[in-house]
Order: C-alpha cells, then sequence, then structure tokens
C-alpha cells in the first residue's frame, strides 16, 4: 500500500492523490508511506520518485544494517523496529530529502501507523514537517525498545532466584537464550545509537539542528538502552560464574559424603569378611567373646574415623 | 513542599515568598527547592517558571540517567544521590539559569537540607551565587559516595578473609551481590565522571569556570571513585577464581582419599570373600596355617599399595 | 596470462594488443590483468609498466597482508579474495594509477573473469573507467564473504541445537574449528573494512569520491560482515560456556547417584557381613526370629536413608 | 620538622632561617621541605606561604590519588612514592612556583632526605634550581619502583616453577597476593605516567620543557613499570589457568584409577560372595574343581577387563 | 670492537681510521659501530662524539625498552633484535645526526656484519646514506622475526593435533611456555611497530621521509607480525579451553562407568550377603530352588539396572 498525505503552504492536509500523479514542489512539504509494498508499488521508487538505484536496493534487500547515508538529494536512513513478542528485527527505511520524507517498510509498522493518524487528527499541523514525521516515528520505534530490555531484565532475575526450583541445566538454556537475545538487542541499539550521535552533530540534516532537544532525547534513551544491555549481559555473566561455582562446591560435598561413606564401611565389612571365612583353624572364632570383641573392634575403628572426618571438617 | 530564597542586590536573603508571587528578575540571584512535590506544585514548573517541556518530562520521570542538556534559557543536569542504607537512587534535578538554581527530588534530599540549612545561618552570603549552591549540593552528593564504596570494600575483604568460617556457597552469593552492587555504583559514578568533566570543559557554564578548582576537586573525587569500584570489581574477580581453583584442588585430595581406601580394601575383602566360598573341595581351607598365610598375604598387599600411594603422593 | 583492454576516447574497446607493444597514453584508459602469470610475464610489471620494485616485490610475494600504499605515480592496493570451499585466501594485487587499472593474482579469479566479460559484452561502457573496474570486482570479492559468514553462521547453529545427537568432544571440536575458520574470517575481512574506510576519506583516489556512494555501499558490507564475525565469535563462546556448565551439571547429578547407591548398599552389605562371620559364640544366630529381625532393620535403614536423601534432594 | 633551603642570586647556599622570617622573593630560588609536619607546622602552608585552601586540604589528607592542578600562582603535584617492605603508598605533595618548591610528606622521606644532603654538599650548584629538585626527587621515586616489580616478578618466578613443592593451595594463595600487589602497583604507576605525558606536552611548566630530556627519561621508565606490571598480571593469570588444568587432569587419572579397581573388584567379589551363600542344594559347591573353576572365571574376567581398561587407555 | 666507515664527497669509502682521529664534518657521511665494546670503547660515546649524557646511560644498560628520542643534535633509537634459537633479546642502539649513524650493541649482532660487509662490497654506493645504513639493519632485524613467530606457530600446531600422543599436562606445559615466548615477541614487535608509526610521520627524521616507501614496507611487516603475534595468542587460548573442556567431558564419562558399575553390583553382592548369613533359621536356604530362585532375581535386577542406564545414557 501506498499512502500519500501532503501539506499544502495554508497547512492543509491532502491525502487522496496518487503518488504517479503529484507534483512535488507545489507542497510546503509531503509524506509517502509505502506500507508492504508490492513489487508494482516498490517501482514508483525510481519511477515516480527517481531515487539513488543503490538507496533502493537497500529498501528493497531487508536486513540491511542500520545505517545512514547522504546522497546529493536526500538523506537515506535505516533503522530496525522490534517486534515485541519474538523479538524479529523490521526493517523501516526512510528518504528525507527538501520537503518530504518518505517511509518504506515490507511489515505493518504499528509505529508509522500511529503516527499517520495522530497527523491525520491533528488539527493545527503549523508545527508539523518532514523531519517532525521522522522525530515522531523514532520516539516510538525506540520507546518500543524499552519493554522488551525490561523484560529481558525481569527473565534475568528470575533465573537468578529461580522461584520455581528448576533444574539448573534448564536455567542454563535459558540465561543462554537471554544472552543471545541481549547480544541482538545490542546489534539494533548500539548502531542506530551511534547514527543519532552522527545526525546531531551532522551539518547536513537543518531539521534535525533546529529539534535538536527532541533528538537528543531520544539519543539519551538510546545511550540508557545499550548501557542497560551491556550491563545486563554483564549480570548473566556473573549469574553463569556463580551456578558454576556453586554447583562445583555441592560436587565437592557430595564426594565429601561419598568419602566418609566408603571409608568407613570399608574397613568394617572387610573384617566381617575376615571372619566370615571358612578356615578350619581359626582360633578367634571359637573364644568365648571373640564375637563381642569383634564387635568392640568395628565400634572403635567406627569412632575413631568419624573423629578424624570431624577434624577433616568433611561434616557438613 | 516548594522552597524559594531570593536573595537581593544588597545579599540580604529572603524566604517568605511563594513561587507564584514572586518577580525573579528583581533579585541578585534565588534558588527554589521542589522537595517531594505535589502534583499540583510539579505544575509549578510550567506555569510559574516556563521550562522547557523535555526537561519537565525528565524531572517527572525518576531513573532518567545522569545527564547534561543545554537548553538556550538554562542548563539542565540530572544526577544520582545513593541512599547509604538501600543503595537505591535517588535522582535530583538541577536548572540552571542566568541568575537562578532550581533543584527537584522525589524524595527528601539530606544533601539538599544540608546545603539549605547552611544558606540560612550564613551570615555573609557574599561569595554565594547559584553555582556556589549547586557545588555545595554536589560536593555532598559525591562525599556520601565515598562510605558506600568503603563499606563494599571491607564486605570484600571480609569475604575473602572470612573469619566466620561461613561455607563457600554462602560466600559466594555474598560475593555475587558485592559484584552487583559494584556494577550499580559504576552506573552512577561513572556518567556524574563524564558529565563534569564536559562541564569543567564547557564554554557555556561561566559560572563553573569561575570555580574551577572547586569543581576540579568533585571530579577528582569521582575519578577517585571510579577507580576504587573498577579495582574492587576486578578484585572480586580474583577472589572468585581463586575460590573455585581452591575448592577444585580440595576435591581433587577427597577424591585421592577415596581411591585410596577403596584401593586398599577392595582387593583385601575379595581375598576374605574368596575363603568365604562354601565349596566343600578348597584344600587352603585344612591347611594348617592357611589363615594366617591369608592375613599375611593381605598385610603384604596393604604395605605394597601404601608404598605405591606414597610414590605416586596421593598421600596428603 | 595478461589481458590487456584498452578503451579509446570514442570508448572503443581493444584487446588484441600485447602489453610489450602498447603505448597507453593513446588511451582513455586501460586494464591490464595478471592472471597466473608466468615468470616471464611477471617481469612486464618492470619492463613495461615499471611499477615501484617494492610493489612488485608485494606482487609476488602471496599472503601480504590487505593493504594501500600510495606511491608517486599510482596506488597500490592489496586485498583478499576467499575461496568458498577451503577458505584458502588468494591475494589480487591492484595497480591504479591515472588512467589505469593494472590486477594481478597467483590464481585464476573468478570475481575478475567475470568482470572482465561483462566490459566486452557490455555496449555502452561511457560510464566505466579505471576506477569502476576496481569497484566492479571489489563488489564481487565482498559479495563472495557473505556465504561464507552465511555457512560459519549455520554451523555453529548446527553445533548447538545438535540434531544428530554427537557427542560432546565432537562437537566441541568442531566449535574449535569454526572459531579458528571465524579468526581467518576476520584477519581478511577487518584490514579490508579498515583500508575502505581510509580510502573513502582520502585526497588522492579522485575516482572514489566520484563514486563515493558505490564505495560507501562496499564499506557498508564490510561493516556488517565485521560484526557478524565478531558476534558469531561471542556465540561460540557461550556455547562453550554453556557445553561445560551443563556437564558439569550433569557429572554433579550422577556422582550423587553414585553416593545414593553406595551410601545405602554399604551399610546394609555390612550387617549381612555381620552375621555371615562364623564365630562359634554368637547368640542373635540362633534367636527364632534372628533373621527377620535383621530383613527388617536393613529395611528401616534403607527407609531412613532414603528420606534422608530425599530431603537433600539427591533424588532427581 | 620544616626544613628550609634558599639560594642567592649568587647561588650561595642559606638554610639557617626560619619559615616565618624569610621573605622569599630576596632569594634566586629556594626548597622548604615539610617532613613529617606537626599540626602546627602544617597551618604554615597556609600562613606564611598562602596556598590555595583545597591544594592544603589535599596534602593533609593522604591517600590522595596521584594528580597535577594548576592554580594561578603554582603547580600543585601529588605523587605516590612506595615503601619497598610493605608496599604502603607514601604521598609526597608538590608545590611548584616561579623561584620555589615546597614539598611536604606525612612520612619520613628517603627519596627527599637524599636530594637534601646532596644538594647540601653540592659546591657547584649552578645548574639547579627548583625544577632540578624536583626532577631529581622523582627520579628517585621512580627508580625505587623497579626493584619492587622485580621482586613480584621473582615470587612470580617461584611460584611457577614451585620449587619447595608447596601444595598448590598455598600456591593459589601466594598467586593471589601477587595479582593484588601488582594491582595496587598498577594503580601507583599508571596515574603517573599519566602525569608525566601531561607534564612533557604542557605548556605551563617552563622549567620541564627546558629539561625535556631528564623529565622523559623518567616518563619511559614509568612506561617500562607500566608495561612490566600488566604483563606479569597477565602471567599470573596464565600460571593460574596452567594450575587448573593440570590439577584438573590429574583429577581425572585419579579417578581412572578409582573406575579401574573398582570395576575389577565388584565383580570378582560378587562371584565371592555368591560361592559364600548358604543354600542347602548349591550343585556347584560340591563339584570336585568347582572351586578352581570359579578361581579360574575370576582370572579370566580379571584378565578381560584390564584388556579392556588398557584399549580405553585408563592404565596411565 | 670499533669500526669506522667515512664516506667522501666522492663516495670514497676509508675504513682505516681511528674514532679518535677523525674530523668527522670533512666527509660526505660515516658510520661507526660499536659492536661489544669495551669499557674504554664505550668512553669514546663522550668523549670523542659527545652524545648526551642520558642517551649514553641507555646505551649502556641494556634491556631498555625500544624507545625514539629526538636530542637536540641527534635522533636516539633503540631496537630489540632476537636472536632465533632462545629468544633473548639483544638490544641495538641507533644515534643517527646530520651526516652520520653510530650503531652500538653489547653483543655481536648478525645483521649489523651482513650490512657492514655488504657496504664495503658494494661498488656504487651513491645511493646510500646514513639513513640507508638504519633502513638496511632493521629490514633484516624484523625480517629476522619471521621464522621465529612461525616456528611458534607450528609449535602451536603441533600442540593441538599431537601427533606424538603425549599426556594433557606435557602438553599445558608447552601451551604455557608457548604463550609466554608470545607475550615476550608482542613486547618486542609492538613498541618497534609504534615507534615506525611515528618516524614515517615524524617532521624530524629528513632522512626516511625521502625514502618513504622502503620504511613504510618494515612497518607493514611489523602490522603483520603484531597480528600473527596476537592471533596466536588467541588460538593458545582456544586450545587450552578446549583441551579443559575435552577433559572435562572424558572425566564425566569416566564416573558414568564408576556409577553403572556400583549400582549394578552393590546390589548383587548385597543379596548374596544375605544368603551368606548364618543363621539357623532362614528358610530359603532350605528350599529346593532357593539357590535358583536367588540367582533368577539377580538376573532380573542387572537386566533392569542396565535398561535404566540405556535410557540414562551411560552407556557411552
Ligand atoms: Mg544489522
Ligand atoms: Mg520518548
Ligand atoms: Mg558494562
Ligand atoms: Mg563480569
Ligand atoms: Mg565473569
Ligand atoms: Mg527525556
Ligand atoms: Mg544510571
Ligand atoms: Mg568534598
Ligand atoms: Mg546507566
Ligand atoms: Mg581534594
Ligand atoms: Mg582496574
Ligand atoms: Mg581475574
Ligand atoms: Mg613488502
Ligand atoms: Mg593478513
Ligand atoms: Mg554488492
Ligand atoms: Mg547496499
Ligand atoms: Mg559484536
Ligand atoms: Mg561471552
Ligand atoms: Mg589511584
Ligand atoms: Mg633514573
Ligand atoms: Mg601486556
Ligand atoms: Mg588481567
Ligand atoms: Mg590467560
Ligand atoms: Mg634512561
Ligand atoms: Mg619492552
Ligand atoms: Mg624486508
Ligand atoms: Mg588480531
Ligand atoms: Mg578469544
Ligand atoms: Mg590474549
Ligand atoms: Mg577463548
Ligand atoms: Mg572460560
Amino acid at each position: 500500500m501506498i499512502r500519500v498525505a501532503a501539506v499544502t503552504e495554508n497547512n492543509e492536509k491532502i491525502t487522496d492523490i496518487e503518488i504517479s500523479e503529484v507534483n512535488f514542489s507545489a507542497y510546503k512539504w509531503w509524506w509517502i508511506d509505502f506500507s508492504e509494498p508490492t513489487e508494482e508499488e516498490i517501482k514508483q521508487l525510481d519511477t515516480s520518485l527517481h531515487f539513488h538505484p543503490l538507496a533502493i536496493e537497500d529498501c528493497i534487500h531487508s536486513l540491511q544494517r542500520p545505517k545512514l547515508d547522504y546522497y546529493d538529494e536526500f538523506s537515506f536512513f535505516v533503522t530496525h523496529a522490534v517486534g515485541a513478542k519474538e523479538l524479529e528485527q523490521k526493517e523501516i527505511d526512510f528518504f528525507i530529502g527538501e520537503n518530504y520524507v518518505v517511509t518504506f517498510h515490507h511489515w505493518d509498522s504499528a509505529e508509522i501507523n500511529q503516527v499517520w493518524s495522530r497527523l491525520l487528527k491533528q488539527e493545527d499541523i503549523n508545527e508539523w514537517d518532514e523531519y517532525r514525521i521522522f522525530y515522531e516515528v523514532m520516539d516510538k520505534v525506540v520507546d518500543n525498545f524499552f519493554p522488551i530490555v525490561y523484560h529481558l531484565e525481569d527473565e534475568i532475575n528470575e533465573v537468578e532466584e529461580n522461584p520455581g526450583d528448576k533444574p539448573m541445566d534448564v536455567l542454563l538454556d535459558h540465561l543462554f537464550d537471554l544472552r543471545h537475545q541481549l547480544l541482538r538487542m545490542r546489534h539494533t541499539i548500539n548502531p542506530i545509537r551511534d547514527l543519532f550521535y552522527r545526525m546531531l552533530s551532522s551539518h547536513r540534516l537543518e531539521g534535525i539542528r533546529e529539534r535538536r532537544e527532541y533528538f537528543a532525547d531520544i539519543y539519551d534513551h538510546l545511550m540508557k538502552l545499550s548501557e542497560m544491555v551491556a550491563s545486563n549481559r554483564e549480570i548473566t555473566n556473573d549469574i553463569r560464574d556463580n551456578f558454576i561455582s556453586i554447583n562445583s562446591y555441592q560436587q565437592n560435598k557430595v564426594i565429601q559424603v561419598l568419602t566418609v561413606i566408603t571409608s568407613i564401611f570399608a574397613p568394617l565389612t572387610f573384617i566381617a569378611g575376615i571372619y566370615g571365612m571358612n578356615f578350619v583353624h581359626m582360633p578367634e572364632l571359637e573364644w568365648r567373646y571373640g564375637y563381642h570383641a569383634s564387635l568392640a573392634v568395628m565400634t572403635l575403628l567406627t569412632i575413631a574415623m568419624i573423629l578424624w572426618f570431624k577434624k577433616k571438617g568433611w561434616f557438613g
């Protein structure tokens, strides 16, 4: 679908025009949105709008990395929006020219739909122009990163506190997935953050300098997000190291129990084995208190060993 | 609560005025403090003081990261103070303008209360102005970080030396919490440090350049704090690696004991088992010294194995 | 083989000339390709083209690292192409001068062959010159890195998910090889990326500045590749740490089983051993329900220990 | 103690003056040393010398980090000297002004005592001035770092080679202490190194630029020290990883022995147990060669298992 | 030994002069080589050549780190050559002045000997001067690093593939040594690389700028060497992590075998123990098929446990 919104010098909004019919320089500013465009519609990027073939190529192929290119006639900006449910990265492309912005996205973008309706509803659009559109969309895109990172943060806390007493291999698998998702968020957030830094200090984007505070506010959020992601990755590192340390400690405790049991019963069982032998000539067997003596020896041996292990600290 | 302190050209302090009634340009300089403001009071930021909506938004939402924004009429500075007990981060916001400072905080701030009373008590306030207020508050905020970091340092030492002989899983959990707290301190201290660096070299904050040595002194403390936090995190790393190494070494020792016990008694018990069999035809059983011979064989076997383990170094 | 393509001012292509006969300044621009040259042919670099001996030396010795040198008369660029099958690094050298490009490679280069045929087929070569040749070859070289990195990514995923249930030592060996290959890709991609950065900001390569968008597009791909490699190395790190963690956890479980078994049967077997002794005077042996009493004791002991281990969480 | 040394225009040394009586501008240059000053003496920093209160504060509180502050009238430099025995950090403060240097230290400083006596003994002090004093002291301070780092290096080598065959937990504890000491040396050396870098490129320290080669020589030593510390920390890392690897390998060997012993004797003892049962009807017991047959079966089983373990490589 | 080579304006070589007799400004350029100089000869640095005492001090003390100092009259360069056999670092010092180069080395330097004989043999030395000497020596010094790094690379491969099936503790020790040697190579190569970078962009070394391509070629080799060392250290890291992972995996396997053996034979031996008891009243003992029943129970138990372990995957 291609949507056209053109604004006249009197701030009247015109939306019932076809991209192929329009005379663009006749308007104060205009916005064209390519939402899930067909192949036929995509061709308009070239035939009606005459964008540079490399920029068009970048539009068509998705999973381009976030980037900002300056062409002679326009600036080309690629961002990633992230779908909350599956963390799939949805690319949104912006062409920003003298008096226009063109947005392009292969998926239906909730962020753009919101801005589109807000523009249509808004009565006084005196303050609006193509950079305002760009700001409004990016503000929503970046705001949508927060619940995702907060959610990951919550899941990390849950892994750490483990309220459901899940076994450690399940926790470790979960932790591994969380690390993977943090890595993906980092690859989305950090390049966009760096591009906003470039934009804020660029001399080519007039409209951004005029709204410096607004774009700096988005940059601020990106900085905060980037720090949250880095610090959460560090925390997952700590959690894993902690799991390993505690597991290794518990293993040591279990091996100590094993050693105590074996050390106590091996000699006792051996003594019982001695007097279970069937030699014809075994004097002890005929002693009056031979049995009691053997039990006494075993008891003393047991006590001695328990004391020794106590001293070694192998009881608990 | 909103407190207003205005200073006349004759250095007289006036504190019994309402924010909504005051004519600000009539004073040499003034300070307004929003301490735990009600929603009604917060509106004064806009209605009486006419600050930029983005700055007001940053005031209202807490847990903004430390930052410094230059608006046309004022500079906006966000810092984090840290409560000693629970390490909760309390945000303090400063609006610094031509002849005023406005402080804003959702919590009761001990630092600001101290400076407020000092200002009221001070007789000669010739040397004071809005930047002095800013310096005095930040000096206290940063000084309050030291006992926290020193306390963490002490706890790390206690974990390392373990005077109460706590079991290792308790120590590791403690270490993990300490690392977490260090991480939070780093996220408080490092951005403030970087903002002070920016302030010291900025051309927009006249009053800071005039008091360069004072603000450089705060920056110095922030550098020291940041180094202490980094180095303590490194030390916790070392402690944990050490715990793991020593635990792993001890485990090895325990397994050696287990192996020695098993290795000695398994063959002895087996020999006893042989002569415990009930075959009708077992010539050894009827030998005169069969029993003694079997005991001798067992003794020799034991000695041989002990020597072998001594050679292997498995006795302690 | 040496191939010569010279283009006249009328954009006519001339390819039937010998390197030694040609008068280079007579053409608008020209391209000479040394493909798997003989020692005799290599000498032409010096005798016909008079390149600097250090540049010629760098041509002859392969496995030079990617680099860009500015000589007085020409720029010298070394890149690595990578063969998809065995990841062997094939060096391609470019001499780019006023109106010419010379390519040199000890192996048959698919990338250069493609560009060569495209040049010959192309009817309108108005837009072509020596920098266009350079762009076309590098575009193909860099595009060929993608399938390799995607393939490594797939293999990493396969190791992680382990559909064929391979034993862990095989997986770890595979992971180690993948890390090694990623390291090699990094050593190919990162220097080329850095050289493109230098080229894009250089004042000496006129033809690159004119086609800025095109070379920036290649640089973009190199950035993306470099990030993919870095992030995949990080993921292999995570996978290995995960394997080790889970293995260590499972080992703990197995040792718990071992301990439970030993702890239950050692005392039972010891009791059976006691009543297997052959002392003449053992009153219990003659009791009416001695046997049943001993079985009862053993059963109670077993139940007690099972309850104790349940409490310790060593069942499961 | 406060020592005053003033040098006249004729290069005469005057040392018998009190700080409170002296007219400083009457001399070519002068040096005042505060060595373990009393509280009364410390006040002279303010009353006689009129230094800035922040600089005086930094003097009084020790464990200030190494730093360099430019005040209007003087430069203030804080360094750490390190006592060879206990690695305690002793702070030395320098005030360097137009024609004077003031040194301040709470402890007795061997470095300063040496320079003081050398100044007094020196006959021709034509070449000396306040920067020469600064150079001479710092040269000694930095030279004194070398034996400490060399000593740590030796101890690391001793831990690695372990000539006294100490148990690993002792070695690991030692290694941990060495890492701690290296960390402290890094925190002493690196800031001083960075300050020297700043000094060498500063436009405010005339006297340093004039003696550039001398101060560059100290900077050189600090670079070397910093590299030695970094590289030794890396080596301790390697040693610890090596210890852990080898311990883990040996543990594996011990567990193999345990498994071999258990695997061989468990079935043998079981067979002996079978024929130790007291069933009335056990045909094998009455066979003529039952006993010998059972021994033969056990022998074969033992041989089979030994061969199996040999194949598995579990015999050492 | 001190060797003097002076070149006249007519490019005649004069080598039969004593350092103390020569009038240096009389020649086009000259080279003096101090090879394993005696204490007497070292004094010539001061008495005949009048070099700065700090530079002379750096000559005399070896194991100075590679460095480049600019003195008023000359540049002073310290490099490390590495002896192939024992990786001992041999220092070579260069004084490069207006029309001379002085080389100084406590050991016999193959690199310098080669250049010296080449200079003497060379007929046309029109192209030679003091910078050419410097280039020729450094070219050889750096070329000699390659076989060393290649050798380390080969040894790392050998450790990884372990053709001689050495035990892991030997391999780990070898790996540790290799890491140590790589660290030493890094400390030799990286500072020299950084110095060449400084030289190439310096405005003080006229003769280097004139031969830019040549010195850039050496810099290139140093970059390549530095990357090889870094990447080989990373590979040794990977190898060690791999060894530890695989060892840990194998340990798990061995413990599984141990558990299986113990789990199967412990209950069987216990049952045999039961019927080995000597109670007078044990009804089963008199059953006609008691023995066979007991064997059947044992067999069933064994089968059950084998199936259970199969399900657990503990059979290999
Ligand atoms: Mg991307
Ligand atoms: Mg927002
Ligand atoms: Mg971080
Ligand atoms: Mg960490
Ligand atoms: Mg960690
Ligand atoms: Mg905001
Ligand atoms: Mg923060
Ligand atoms: Mg303070
Ligand atoms: Mg933060
Ligand atoms: Mg201070
Ligand atoms: Mg640190
Ligand atoms: Mg560490
Ligand atoms: Mg070369
Ligand atoms: Mg390379
Ligand atoms: Mg391409
Ligand atoms: Mg592209
Ligand atoms: Mg990455
Ligand atoms: Mg990682
Ligand atoms: Mg410090
Ligand atoms: Mg010195
Ligand atoms: Mg290092
Ligand atoms: Mg380290
Ligand atoms: Mg290491
Ligand atoms: Mg020196
Ligand atoms: Mg060095
Ligand atoms: Mg060479
Ligand atoms: Mg590398
Ligand atoms: Mg690595
Ligand atoms: Mg490394
Ligand atoms: Mg690694
Ligand atoms: Mg690791």
